[in-house]
């Protein structure tokens, strides 16, 4: 007989808009919605019994419905409340993972009901809940970012295939995800401002490092968050090594002093921590 | 005998990133350069003699070797230049185009020498130069803007198969495409304001604006720009109605007073206009 | 006065994916529709007058029912009479363009109802038409090539700037979008098998053309077609060169006699011609 | 004192193709590689001391150095070569991932030199390797397929935001992802042949299946390769629900049975599960 392992299932991308009217000025918040149910859930794979799956369409519904009633004020308040939703009411689901991406909507100067999408950057949070317990990681994706200085790689490990010369002075480019997970006890209104903290740290800690290797200054931003921010419980980062390559003019009788660079996709190096207290 | 009608080919994607350093206070140029020449070329065509063929490798290796050699100020000005200099030593081309795309990397804080690529909109020049003459179009790609009051679309056309209903306030959302053709003249120290200036009247009249139809706002747009700015000859704007669709929520008991919406990438209306003096 | 001249608008991307069933044996079309209207619609722009406009989501609506209606036997058939239905009740417009793109799904085995979508190739048709003339252009999108025989480059224009070797024997991959105007006349039933034959003889001519440029193959293709059916007025081509890099392995003491390559995206040559009767 | 809890790196996305010449008969091999070392690497994050580290650099050099030395036969072949050559050369490192991507050529027609990238399914391998064991993971990507006839989905749990209703014949549309887990001992020619029986049971599975529901007809697939396959050991799927909505056509007083789709992308339900022995 045959072994079935995970039981897990729900529904990706839910998007929803949400226009919050305070007497003519307005505020947007666009989301992105995952729900996925995990328990006893063996019956409808065996046999295509489905008296307890209850319909993704219904999880996409239920998003919809419960934004009416409660408005987003955060995405980590609105994702604890969603999957509360589920938890209650289906007593065969032993865990909720309820995850939100959050596409920010900037006002445009100062108009009352304009905004212009300006960043690819998204903001993440993700809920657990089980019966006995509740856990959010928060994040964010997609945050683009480039030094110019203070960036060596030197003393690598070097055999036969090795070509990459050692450098002073390289720029270093990356594309951070980021996911920390908070202590509990943190209220709805505080998670806008600590997501605003954390990055900025992120960001400032990153600037100022001088950089040995992409690890070297990962764990220098890891550690320069759980050191600030004492809600952090563990922070994982994922920084992949965004080359910009030296184009060599000497062809032409020019120099380059780390001044012109191809920017590239691919190949790209692959780098990741999770630093914890 | 068949007809070969275009004569054109070139080099499309060729990405450069430039560091400009002051002191130790850096600035970031990226940019993505096509080459495209025009001329007598049928020979390669029709026998494969290619004696007229500059390779499209050479063109990406004259980018990074002229940007090298005349660090660049503004897309604009290095368009002329990169245009100019193929024109120059090419007899058998008619007309060279140079299309440049921007990806804009924004200072962190205050810091000196590190960035962060905030934005997916971008900014574009397009070159066109003959032996006889040179025009240049500026404009900007991909800039996602949304208004949550005064939008209207009433009064339309209704046949057998409409369904959509009058409305007196609804979303109007977009991503804007923008193309201005400058008169001549303009100095290479200008191009960066004019941009920013541009910019920003296009997105205060879209805020504005009370708007009976995407067609009505767009034309408003550009009247605006061509109002303001006397060197602009004429405006191309693409404004795809990206449509932001009410939720049905009286199915579970609720209203919806335009809170509630899917955000939606397919199908979407396509709206665009030239205007020009 | 601003002088407005463009006046078009329409819907993009309405996908319709419609199941034929013969006595338990099915067929499954998957189609992308773009509707676009042109002409007297001014009023919408300047004034903000919707009279003349039928909305969008009326064309979409449209494009459902019609299928309904008249089962699709090919898109070129279906993009006419999507055409001329919205010229014929629609007195101000004088042009209207249809484009459908069809993505293809297979049967799996011989079995009735069940379908894999296996290419990433795309059919296509572009259906002009006006009160006195309808005009139809077919073809396909995203028909990826490579050959590792008879290709050279060699005997190019050389400057300063250029690196690259002549050669007499390298890989040449390229996307092929394909587009051919068919004289009136053909018809519904004929299509299908037409695209296949045209399909075939440009995979055969690029096969075996020995190839001195891109250029040089580009035109063999498309005059194959010109002198093989009578049908086809003019055609054009696209053919951006994919670049396969060799890589050099004599920095670790190998040879590499064109066996090893890196398939490349960025930057591309951009290579295209149209060729008519 | 922060706890390092990761400490693996590598690179990603090492594009390869390798022609391999027969006689004047060619084939053509087109991957994309990523390596992951995980060991004890602790020190670079920590104190920036690089002596253990590797650089990514060296890894492509390496995939591409070791395909001109050995041919690829079969991708899991070659990513036991690549594994096995890191893991012997670097004591400090504990294990070895190496994923493989596979993008087919097909020949065109019987031509000895030509081919077409026809499908966008992907095959692909996941070799782990540690000193004392060796394991590989071989399956596919991106199968899209669509079944017409015996789908149902009855019987599902409902509460107030269910409006789903239930059907006994639908379409259902998914994009496989499957991993199977082999057995050691298979020899390096027989892993193409398997991997075509396997695809070929899972789409006969999918096709013939009387399915309840998503999850039902995964598992049906699932267990069909367990029993077929005795070198199988256990097999994940996902297969998100890719909707096909029926259209919607009374307001046109046409009636719609199960001819009109709107397929969608988004949101998409997510079914995924793994059986093993």
């Amino acid at each position: 007989m045959p072994n079935l392992t995970f039981e897990i299932y729900g529904k990706t991308h839910v998007r929803l808009l949400q226009v919050l009217r305070h007497n003519g000025v307005h505020e947007v918040v666009e989301i992105d919605v995952t729900v996925l149910l995990e328990g006893n859930l063996a019956d409808c794979y065996l046999t295509g019994n489905n008296s307890q799956v209850l319909p993704t369409d219904t999880m996409k519904n239920t998003v919809y419905a419960l934004a009416r009633q409660y408005p987003i004020e955060t995405i980590e308040d609105f994702a604890s409340r969603l999957g509360r939703h589920f938890l209650n009411r289906l007593r065969h689901v032993s865990r909720v993972k309820i995850s939100i991406t959050q596409t920010a909507w900037d006002r445009i100067g100062s108009h009352d009901s304009s905004f212009v999408q300006s960043s690819k950057e998204r903001r993440n949070a993700q809920l657990f809940v089980t019966p006995g317990a509740e856990s959010i990681t928060c994040g964010l994706r997609n945050l683009q970012i480039l030094k110019t200085s203070r960036s060596a790689f030197v003393g690598f490990l070097k055999d036969e295939y090795t070509t990459l010369p050692e450098t002073g002075d390289r720029l270093m480019g990356t594309v951070v995800d980021a996911d920390w997970t908070l202590a509990s006890g943190i209220q709805a209104h505080e998670f806008n401002q600590l997501h605003q903290d954390i990055r900025r740290v992120l960001l400032d800690c990153f600037s100022i490092h001088d950089s040995l290797s992409v690890q070297h200054t990962l764990y220098a931003m890891a550690d320069a968050v759980l050191k600030e921010f004492d809600q952090v419980l563990d922070i994982h980062l994922t920084m992949p090594n965004k080359h910009c390559l030296v184009v060599d003019l000497s062809r032409f009788g020019l120099d380059n002093p780390n001044q012109i660079f191809v920017p590239t996709d691919e190949p790209s190096g692959y780098i990741e921590a999770r630093v914890s207290r």
